[in-house]
């Protein structure tokens, strides 16, 4: 990964004004692995008082749509075109750390997994399996 | 479906956070099919200008959810195990309006598909298709 | 669709030893639509008896596959990249058909889904959902 | 998990007639990890010789369900509800290995994954990675 893609990454989470709505952070950029967290916000959470399964998905996606574009030249894009996701707890606590890596690279096509986490007194919970695909968008 | 169920669904909904931050609203709810809207607000959007993954993915969950509580008894709750997105076009416009819907039915397992659509100048754009499954949660 | 699209679904078909394992016929390819049958035969089955959901995937996938085969050039192909299938109802009777959909046509990919149905004495049950992604492969 | 949980699981294997069909094999079964492996077979390819997906999803799904078996008591059995598989390589080669293992454990539900793998002169190439939810059944 190259000093270009890492600053590319960074401002291009930092224009995707949800993140900035659900109070998300980027934590980390390694090479295939990119790690966000957020704050389990009063305004991000479902009927119970848990993290809303959108907060979960949202932060999941993103790290693994930039674990894959750490992986590419810094002049392209990555789009999600598919993603699933299986819910294996609430998201009870303060914050939610999602880490995204790459499964396998690819010119036309990235698989991608996603696991996300919920930090409540210090103890992280997995919460969450994701894997998808990123298409990646070469540039004209 | 019951009054009842009718009435606990649209207090399940107003009581979900996050469904306000992104201005969405519960628009109908039929036995088995529920429909919820949100305008793409400046502060829902991915880097590119357009509605965030994470905004389609909320409010298609919550309507699927839905429908599958439109099919419970009032007392009952139900959670998202599993949810998959294809993404087939950019959220592009001024509103996305998701229509979730009962496949099957079932006392342990309800599986639930949602259409999201993207409402540009009058148009409505097919931007996503999404396949779940809810756990009906019965009351202790 | 045009006729030499169709010849080489045919043909396509036909070179897959699995599908004759597993006594599968083409039934009809129309433009973005295919459908594929298959007897539950007694090497097809699972523990209790039923279709295995291997046969249950493997003549859904097809249909899926072939159903984006026919909105491309007859010298293209397509490889499944993903597939989801949820499983509605058990493999129960004499028969089981594929009904393979194009949901989105694409250069790029094209997203699929099939709904599997078995037939128990004359009555279709639905008993599968699958939602896939397919890469056109153009020839070089 | 007992010694009777084990036999139970080699017994169900036996039954299941897709399974011989495929050549394939129970290799190993520990708690929460089972192993099945296949021959690609003359029968169970697709149209470029390769390992048709058929072949690749029903022994992943079944190493999954197994998986999930061998953390119940040994009357209880396992139904998939759902599975989605990425399709990483092609399967090419001599042999199939499915390892699938319990994500999360559940009286009600277990998440599942499983990685398949093609193993051509020696080397194993990663080639499908699944994942999925099984419904424990209890006896009546």
């Amino acid at each position: 990964m190259t000093p270009d893609t890492e600053a590319k990454i960074s401002e291009s989470f930092a224009s995707q004004s949800l993140m900035q709505t659900l109070g998300a952070t980027l934590q980390s950029i390694k090479a295939g692995r990119v790690e966000i967290a957020a704050p389990i916000l009063e305004s991000s959470k479902q009927q119970h008082g848990f993290a809303h399964a959108g907060l979960t998905f949202s932060i999941g996606d993103s790290a693994a749509g930039y674990a894959a574009l750490s992986t590419l030249p810094a002049d392209h894009e990555v789009l999600t075109t598919e993603m699933k996701i299986n819910l294996l707890a609430p998201g009870k606590g303060e914050r939610l750390i999602a880490r995204g890596r790459v499964i396998k690279p690819g010119r036309r096509l990235i698989v991608v997994q996603s696991d996300v986490f919920a930090l409540h007194d210090g103890v992280e919970t997995h919460i969450a399996l994701m894997t998808g695909t990123m298409l990646p968008i070469t540039p004209e």
